[in-house]
């Protein structure tokens, strides 16, 4: 008899950006006509930009021509690509980070949730409160959880991030054996100091822990001196994985490539307390489990790296961080208390006299017909918060804030 | 501390493919100027056929317009190729499979070797010998054997595949609950008769086990007769998942696009007994841990369908069915026993006086320059065999035959 994993039921409701989009469906089926706009769910909104779609072009031409096919490539991606990568968002940065440690895929939330697997039940995972919800769900899927109760899964170890702490998190009381962190944050739209950063580096070695360190959100970073890498922080390459993508750098959320680093130097222990090469681990589930990532679209990534490339995706980093100017400023011009924004496309709002974050969520559809994501659905601690985001085009920006300023909301 | 998953210490040296890699990479750079002709990995050499770049094309176009970009697409794949997919390979065969069940993914790779995750610790998995090693190794990670011993895992039910039962395993001694069945088979090219399929079925249904059909090569089938989909058996829909690819129907090995067939009726259960959709725990998975397939592949993949499509797509098929014509004729002529080839893409040739597979894989690459894959490197049932593929061009095909005939093998 086939038996389920019995994790699986574990999980709570829908996943959270699928319950919106359903509800979003719904409420545009029963009110066709309507103008809503969407601030929900982290896309994008802007066209790939030219250096781009020419370089996706040709590689689909070369994938025309016998001469030039490429059938299967290499499952941690092409050395093209690879290379660009280490160059442009490390050794330029002085950051020692050589191509060999660089895994090409199809998108960090993969990533973020498949690195689970190479890792035992037995370890202890600490997230923030509140945080990207695939890191709490792929936990439980991988066993290493107890069932959920009132908010929290049982065997994590959660970290609140609040106004108190500047959505930074205080280390934990209990040791933990793997830590997300996520910077610049999703949903708080806040980001790390190296002072910050450098203490949780230490805190890992000392631990022999390992950060896993989401920087999906580099691309949007303004401010001199905020680490766009965990490895500007010493020590990091011997404790941290990071994960970042093209889909907010490069608006490839429908493209669909990132990569993952995962230095020669980390180690994790066996039961024997013998220390394994984590990269093999990865490097063995990756080409197991995985075949790379389509020729076409790494072409296309690659041409990010090139100088016209540069220019031109770092406009659209311009374009939406100006969103997000905008929003700041009518958001807290309309009385609300407002976080994130600066170095990051997120605006992580209070919502006025502590309303669930839900029934805010449904008033602004239904009312205003403007959609951003319950904080709550990023963990309790989130509660009484909503996130919006940037990447609506500028006109829809101004609508929605407009919208906003103009109701009675209570 | 940080501890690894201590399955991966189970698994054996290399997974097979970068192992045959390396070995060739190794001989190639020690002998440059040799040609060497590859009919090792199953990787295709044809291009793209012209609608499929058509429409690629014309993906990455819509990417280049803000009216027309798309972002995150469902995780489960459009709308517009998952119906073309139920009504071009299943409906108009009068196999009843709606849209709805069918997921589309980057690779059946990742499919065949993902869908473990849904299934707890608990079940007997059975894989036949030889067997595309993916089966087994995705098994190994996910906790559900023992240690390697004489060239099997231990807990895995291995069910031979030989002259004797025609390439066909008969049902085993030991009930399994999850039943790896790949035809035409990978790697010996043969194929199953509905009758066989159909023992299956009921061998499924009486127990409650679930198959998990790969037909990534049901494109090859020439004979009328043979089932193209394990959905023509009676009753499968309440115990079969079936993997499909594009990676072979239309060379989209570095494209990138494959999909899989959950029906709403399939069930599997939970130490309760109670029954639960596989369905619905798919799609969990999916949605938490994938984010769709790159928008521009999808488009490009639903071109396959339409009548142009179809015909160049045929064509393609015809010209790698042609190879294996006459590498099966060749081979034949040279003294081996062959099999397989006339429905499939693979040859599956016994070597010549038992001699061991990894032997003949060296000789064959260091004497006259032709990989192909050990038998062995597919189970210990596979020692002494040796599997070509009949991906490579017309020319280096007729070439690597005619080095075969002219060159005394031991």
């Amino acid at each position: 008899m086939a038996k389920i994993n019995e994790n699986y039921l574990k999980l709570q409701a829908g996943y959270l950006f699928p319950e919106i989009g359903r509800r979003v469906n719904d409420y545009m089926a029963s009110h066709p006509g309507k103008k809503v706009i969407k601030m929900g769910i982290g896309d994008v909104t802007r066209p790939l930009v030219p250096s781009v779609i020419q370089a996706f072009h040709e590689g689909v031409d070369e994938m025309a021509q016998a001469n030039t096919f490429r059938g299967y490539g290499p499952e941690q991606g092409y050395g093209f690509l690879r290379e660009a990568i280490a160059k442009n968002d490390y050794l330029s940065k002085s950051i020692d980070i050589s191509a060999a440690d660089i895994f090409i895929s199809d998108g960090s939330k993969c990533d973020t949730g498949n690195i689970q697997e190479i890792f035992g039940h037995n370890n202890k995972i600490a997230i923030c409160d509140p945080v990207y919800p695939v890191y709490a769900d792929t936990t439980v899927m991988a066993g290493k959880t107890g069932n959920y109760n009132s908010g929290y899964y049982e065997g994590i170890i959660y970290m609140p991030c609040t106004r108190k702490n500047g959505f930074i998190p205080d280390l934990p009381a209990e040791t933990p054996d793997l830590i997300f962190l996520c910077y610049p944050n999703n949903p708080t739209g806040t980001v790390a100091t190296k002072e910050e950063l450098k203490k949780w580096v230490d805190y890992a070695r000392k631990n022999k822990s390992i950060i896993l360190y989401d920087a999906a959100y580099e691309a949007f970073i303004t401010e001199e001196g905020i680490p766009h890498s965990i490895y500007e922080i010493e020590g990091a390459k011997e404790v941290a994985i990071e994960f970042r993508s093209f889909s907010k750098t490069a608006g490839f959320t429908g493209t669909r490539c990132a990569f993952t680093i995962i230095p020669e130097e980390l180690k994790a222990y066996d039961s024997t307390g013998k220390a394994h090469s984590v990269k093999s681990l990865w490097n063995r589930r990756h080409s197991t489990k995985f075949n790379g990532v389509s020729y076409p679209v790494q072409k296309a990534a690659a041409a990010i790296y090139t100088e016209q490339g540069k220019k031109e995706v770092a406009e659209v980093i311009t374009y939406y961080l100006e969103n997000a100017r905008i929003m700041k400023e009518s958001l807290s011009a309309a009385g609300y208390e407002v976080f994130g924004g600066m170095n990051a496309p997120y605006i992580w709002v209070k919502t006025k006299n502590d309303m669930p974050s839900w029934d805010f969520f449904d008033i602004l559809l239904h009312e205003i017909n403007v959609v951003g994501t319950p904080g709550s659905g990023f963990g309790p601690a989130g509660e009484g918060y909503f996130r919006f985001s940037a990447f609506a085009d500028r006109n829809s920006t101004i609508e929605a804030m407009s919208r906003i300023k103009n109701h009675r909301l209570s």
